[in-house]
């Protein structure tokens, strides 16, 4: 199958269909009709039809879809079934507790290194990987090939360390900063989690409007 | 200003502006011109005029936007100038990090309360407050009345929680469990923080598309 021919907005939507797909997979069901998943999951059945058929073969009429190809495939397309090596730079609060709380293997990745700048960590063991000076990450990228990275530092670190990684071969970040990576490097893959943002979503959505 | 003329689209970007015209607050500008905004935002000057020119006269040709007033009128459309109580449920590494790492202030929030199941977490002090138990979430919700929650918890806990709140007043929850309160919920606010979601997007834009 070409993923190619798979829209934009339907892509968007698959690590929600795929989790719902885990948790279905976790019950003793094997097949599942559009109606049913749709109830489960706030849309509706029609939308669902349209998306999922986008992928062939997996719905039958009548009989639903079978849950554990559905949830194959659409892991293949997200490509989550080859693991990409990441690394992980900046091991405060925010970059323990991902490593602590992420489950990063299900979701395609595998955390090789780990980097900070503060003299006291370095060496220090965090989830069965030792904190790394930011001084060897050239050396240890070069070795290692890591293609994507975790950045959880300050705001003000964050366009020079994104740029001395995308010279060695990160293609893509999981970008923890505050710092708007994409308009500096428009052809690397950026994730963002602007937390303040979404607390800001929130605000808005409970004031009371004029 | 009625904000209820204003698009969804536009205010769902109303929260990146304010981060980029703070920023422009800490240098000495007073004004900016749509077309140096749009190259630092990564937008074309012509979506920011289009975006800006639903808050009215703060754009005057030739001058640019007045950046305080500006700055002013967003964070009132967002409705951050009037702080909001919320509490925080799950004192585990996630809850514990927000409360280190937020500035809950700034985006319109005061954590008034925090609250959690283990017994051994009863009464530690975490950033001023201490960790109440769960058993005691009705009364203190009676009496200090917040209006959001931010919900750190397993995900099995979040549905009961969740309506617990739901019924002693809270509007809209920051939901960090994978949970999805939404479907459940249809009535309430929800900004959900699916990181896992968010990872699996970078998983597949740094997938080789056959």
């Amino acid at each position: 199958m070409k993923t190619s021919h798979i829209s934009t907005s339907v892509i968007k939507r698959l690590p929600r269909y795929y989790r719902f797909l885990f948790d279905l997979l976790q019950s003793d069901m094997t097949r599942i009709s559009s109606k049913s998943l749709s109830e489960r999951m706030g849309l509706t059945a029609s939308q669902i039809r349209q998306d999922l058929n986008c992928f062939g073969g997996f719905g039958q009429q009548g009989y639903g879809y079978n849950i554990k190809l559905l949830y194959e495939e659409i892991g293949k397309i997200l490509g989550i079934d080859t693991i990409k090596k990441a690394i992980l730079v900046g091991t405060g609060n925010m970059g323990r507790t991902l490593l602590a709380n992420m489950d990063f293997h299900s979701r395609g990745f595998e955390i090789i290194g780990l980097f900070d700048n503060k003299e006291s960590l370095i060496g220090e063991n965090i989830s069965g990987l030792p904190v790394r000076h930011i001084d060897t990450l050239d050396e240890f990228c070069r070795e290692n090939l890591p293609v994507a990275a975790i950045l959880c530092i300050p705001r003000n670190h964050a366009h020079d360390v994104a740029e001395q990684l995308i010279n060695l071969g990160i293609k893509g970040f999981w970008n923890f900063t505050h710092y708007d990576l994409s308009v500096a490097f428009p052809d690397v893959a950026v994730e963002n989690v602007h937390l303040g943002d979404s607390l800001m979503t929130l605000c808005y959505n409970i004031s009371p409007k004029n």
